[in-house]
């Protein structure tokens, strides 16, 4: 399965993280300051590079062969985007260190203590679309947790990319982390390779679709925290005020289509059909989206008078697919259903787990639907487009795990670390297991919980 | 890939983990009371169905084709094993709830508030080994975490488990949990049409051989939290002490071998060779443990006078091999190596990364160990057979994770639980994202903590 080249990378990743255990968190946020002025002193060659993936991609573009949208990501000269790069390294080596936390202390016996302690994860395999910034946010995000990581961005930004590494490994290169701390490769046949390496490779982040996702599942027995498709909904429950249900609905859905925490399903009670569905119908078009109607709440808006202008373009009927569909446009999927159990029913069946809302007055109801709805986010009155790692304060974040294994919704440094456990004898002659337990001179255990946050070394 | 029969199953599953989100912990409690009732009242069938699988278990130790300790597994009516079981159902009730906790509350904006909160993960597939009381063990964490679960044990124990799972359906029928919250299976199909259905089930939790625990990651989408192999090993550092080496290595390796907390290697620095060594090793040869040495180990044991009367049965060199078995009886590997680094890397290639232990008596030698041994235990002067969830004080365990993935280490019920987010506008107008950002008239993120551990709801 493995060919040797990336054998190797895996292999260096491995014992750069091994290396690294041993050094300080002030090392690590040293390397994070060499990565910034390496950065900045190569700046004018890194924007060089840009501009030639920007003229390949305009030429695809061009070609009909890639979209407007990914091209405007490759930009790396666009707005603040270059300072804003920079920026994040700095954000994130100020942040509170993940590792090192004290999180369970325990005296088991005289001079036998327990300790749980925040570790790194070890080797991330990190899998990412062609936003070339995104190399250097996520090579901070490791660096600050500890973990080493071998990134794969998309083939469109790979010139970037390139330079990007090279300035990174130079800063490495002036600390004492391996300067193979942080990788990068190029090409889908490595990331096939590396995937069979699960004796070097301990978690694979891959960022993208649905099917990308599913695609690294079927073919890696490393553990896959994926950022896979957000199939959001909103829900008018029966007791939903209407400049709530305008705004929220029109939100989520028209704040910025293309994001994976935008609306794509609108669930509306059935005793709203003639009341506030139309009214946000009508605000719906007036904001440009088309809407996918079931027979009802297509009747419902059928009567509206005057007819809005677009109705005829932007009013269809939906089918089974459609509340199936990641639009990622201004296209919005409508249901209407008969209570709160069977939106919540329709929800879990449909969404993919990632944020959902209620719009209620109902304490009982939004109670019930943040307690039943099982995904990452669960809403009350506010638009799914506030789940994002920025928007919850977590600072940058490395995707939004729409699994519910070890980190879900926005994860951010606190996601990319784990625990081990220290147990550590004071006792004149070490602890052994023998001594305790059941029956005439065996001892109990004390299990009494130590006071303080002070680590064991 | 999947039969309707398992579709259904899964679909059940997942119907009556949704169904139970709305319901309270303490239903949850009443649940496992009424189990425990039930099974009281089945004791006599449930023991006449256990000495079935105990009769035909014979046949097949007597063939050749069943080990004696996997028999002596299956007994529940051996010693105070049932009463243990039933007992240990109150034990699992009587612990702190694990869902429901708040971990993080932060103020968005005036009246937008965002909480993380812990929840049960979903549906969970377990698999375990023919020991009948394990059924009610899981059966039990699964409940009280409000976990839905389908249950499969070893294939010689299915006589007890159908009965066992009797009881606990008919208790869950007395109680507002659906009956399907807990199902078992009984074959090897069942499983592997369940793991496909990725969309109904949430995590497998596999205890038993690393082959069967790869054979599953390899054959499956949904996130694996394996309990596989303990390759644990004892490095007895330059400075140990003589009587802490002897202690913690005989107990590591004697007091219960086919533990997979039981230490399989056993590394020795170079300094130690003519000092402790011969000492440690004449202790593990009067405990009869047989001993596969490398070269200067071997050399080093040999000049032992008078020679140990089982030197010639016992002793005997390693080759490379040696050290990536788990040998589950009296064997031990023995390596020497010229200092700690080597150690630490020889560990880290070797160890199954469950536990390893440092015999030393130097602070910065133990430091450097516990940071730099990548495994979910790291023990000074203790004996590698603490690492269990009834010794750290957890209460029963799902089992000991060797990944490195949401939970590592022994698995309680804070194993069996993620989080969710919360984001609630108590606003006039609800909250959309739109209002938010750079730029005139634009709201800033307060980001404040919200103190206190009240719920939203």
């Amino acid at each position: 399965m493995s060919d040797p080249h990336s054998t190797d990378i895996a292999k260096a990743a491995k014992s750069a993280f091994e290396q690294s255990q041993l050094l300080s968190a002030e090392e690590r946020i040293r390397a994070l300051q060499e990565i910034q002025s390496e950065l900045a002193a190569l700046k004018d060659d890194i924007l060089a590079a840009n501009q030639e993936d920007l003229k390949a991609a305009e030429e695809e573009v061009k070609a009909g062969r890639m979209s407007e949208s990914l091209l405007k990501r490759l930009d790396l000269n666009k707005g603040d985007k270059w300072d804003s790069m920079l920026q994040g390294i700095s954000d994130v080596a100020s942040l509170p260190d993940p590792t090192g936390k004290l999180t369970y202390a325990s005296e088991l016996d005289d001079n036998l203590e327990l300790y749980r302690i925040s570790c790194p994860i070890g080797v991330l395999l990190i899998i990412f679309e062609a936003r070339p910034e995104v190399v250097v946010n996520i090579a901070a995000l490791a660096i600050k947790s500890g973990n080493a990581a071998i990134l794969k961005g998309g083939k469109e930004s790979n010139r970037t990319a390139d330079l990007l590494a090279r300035a990174i490994s130079s800063g490495l290169s002036k600390t004492a982390l391996p300067p193979t701390y942080i990788q990068t490769i190029q090409t889908r046949s490595e990331v096939a390779s590396l995937l069979a390496l699960d004796q070097y490779i301990d978690l694979v982040i891959p960022r993208g679709s649905n099917s990308l996702v599913r695609n690294i599942q079927n073919n890696t027995r490393i553990p896959v925290m994926g950022h896979a498709d957000g199939l959001c909904s909103v829900y008018l429950d029966e007791s939903a005020d209407l400049q709530k249900a305008i705004r929220v609905v029109v939100d989520s859905k028209t704040d910025y289509p293309s994001a994976c925490n935008s609306t794509e399903t609108l669930i509306v009670h059935e005793s709203l059909l003639s009341t506030i569905w139309p009214a946000v119908g009508k605000a719906l078009l007036a904001a440009g989206v088309k809407l996918l109607c079931d027979p009802s709440t297509l009747l419902a808006i059928s009567s509206l008078t005057p007819q809005p202008s677009n109705f005829q373009t932007h009013v269809s009927p939906s089918d089974a697919s459609s509340y199936a569909i990641e639009h990622l446009d201004l296209t919005l999927s409508v249901v209407a259903l008969p209570s709160l159990s069977a939106a919540m029913e329709f929800i879990n069946q449909h969404s993919s787990h990632h944020t959902d809302c209620i719009v209620t007055e109902s304490e009982s109801a939004a109670s019930a639907f943040c307690r039943g709805i099982d995904s990452a986010g669960t809403f009350v009155n506010a638009s799914t487009r506030f789940a994002d790692g920025f928007r919850y304060g977590f600072g940058t974040e490395v995707g939004i795990s729409t699994g519910k294994i070890h980190a879900r919704g926005p994860v951010g440094l606190e996601g990319l670390v784990i625990y081990k456990y220290v147990l550590r004898s004071k006792g004149a002659d070490g602890h052994i297991a023998g001594e305790f337990g059941t029956g005439a001179g065996k001892k109990q255990f004390k299990h009494k919980p130590i006071e303080g946050t002070s680590l064991p070394f």
